[in-house]
């Protein structure tokens, strides 16, 4: 177990599994499957236990969806191991058969200041905010929507391409890496917004860059889709603290159906 | 041998060798290796003539140096091939010595307009911009910078962390993928212009998530360094064609030591 995943069972030599409960489950009515974002967590949650270090990076590829109810078994290959930084693997099965790879480097510097160049966008509270109402409908058992409050921020100001969610997990607790790397995954959110279908489109991978965490509070999803092309879309994601903090920056390639 | 490499040699079974020459290494005097870029340009064309469909996104992360004269081996594994993409994983080895490792998505669906909603920033023109003669001083033996033409744009209307250059290869040819993933890897010189340090910082990883090749031209790379934070720095760039189009975006982590 570890402090964002108590379900996260270590096996020792790098080896883990969880049971994917609904509360971590996505999907349309029939079809409830394990979060992409969630995964992406798991993968990193992994690595950091078995290495015992932060998180800098990470880069999560899907190879097929991992249903609700199914066992994810996470093993993590330590490719090189420096006084520095370590570069990892992370693999996911189920039933022996691969559903995710995803590449991850940890590592921590001391001595060196934080910098931040970006400047967070200049927008409402989230208690000026709405709630959303127009999250894409669930199957009954995929319950990940319901752990989290998503407000809306107003979109007449915004150049097209962009969409912004303050985003909050209902159990509070700090905004840890886990936090960002589910939080970054609202990329599809907004591609339904452009696309006109509320689930925007399929993850075909995911990545992550972390800046720092921090203490309990909303997280403002600032996504901007850049492009689409033969049938795929590009978006990218910057991750702020209410005070203006960027936390972390994410990316996610998307298959894309237009509406 | 592909368009992009005539030197890639291809043994089959996804199995590729290439010897570095001096116009694909960088680095300080004494220090010459195959660039972070080429790297992952070599990875992203293995896969492609592997799977023999286009590359829509890949992340790579850098396990240890590739030296000057090296012979450089390249495996593509298929992770999972579908009608619609495929995932693959590329691993590059000197001397059995594992040091890249990449995850690629490849793929290209038919009967899908392109998109863009990103608006490419206002710069003057290549010809209006000057040469570069900041670029960091390279190893006699190391030539690749010297495969490039690399123009300054004005820096004073920027915002901070932002650096813009106008790249073009000597070599005509069309901005193709290869050239793509070189370009993206330009992350390097914008931090040396927020570090004071000419090579900016080391790459940890490198990706690319593909829009579009373009017709021969210069490329307008539109790079953003985020924030830096326990030594490592985050960084993002943006891939034009001079007509405004969005060919590309990329991001990477460097190893950040502030001047
Ligand atoms: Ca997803
Ligand atoms: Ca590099």
């Amino acid at each position: 177990m570890t402090a964002a995943f108590p379900d996260l069972l270590s096996r020792g030599d790098g080896r883990f599994a969880i049971d994917i409960a609904p509360a971590l489950a996505v999907g349309p009515p029939g079809h409830a499957y394990l979060f992409g974002g969630a995964c992406l967590a798991l993968a990193l949650e992994a690595a950091a236990e078995t290495v015992q270090r932060p998180v800098v990076q990470g880069a999560l590829q899907f190879v097929s969806f991992t249903p609700l109810g199914a066992r994810l078994e996470l093993t993590v290959d330590i490719l090189q191991a420096g006084r520095t930084l370590v570069q990892a693997q992370v693999s996911g099965r189920v039933d022996n058969r691969l559903v995710l790879s995803a590449g991850v480097t940890l590592g921590e510097r001391s001595g060196f200041a934080e910098q931040q160049w970006l400047d967070a966008p200049l927008v409402p509270a989230p208690d000026q905010c709405l709630p959303s109402a127009r999250l894409p409908r669930q199957d009954d058992n995929a319950h990940f929507l319901d752990t989290m409050e998503v407000r809306e921020l107003p979109e007449d100001c915004l150049p097209a391409g962009r969409a912004r969610f303050w985003l909050r997990r209902k159990a509070t607790g700090p905004i840890d890496m886990a936090s960002l790397a589910l939080f970054a995954d609202f990329i599809p959110v907004a591609l339904g917004r452009m696309s006109g279908r509320p689930g925007g489109g399929n993850s075909i991978d995911n990545s992550l860059r972390m800046v720092r965490s921090a203490a309990p509070g909303w997280c403002l999803a600032d996504i901007t889709i850049a492009a689409a092309a033969s049938g795929f879309a590009q978006g990218r994601v910057e991750l702020w603290s209410e005070q203006g903090v960027l936390l972390a920056t994410g990316g996610q390639t998307l298959l894309f159906n237009p509406g």
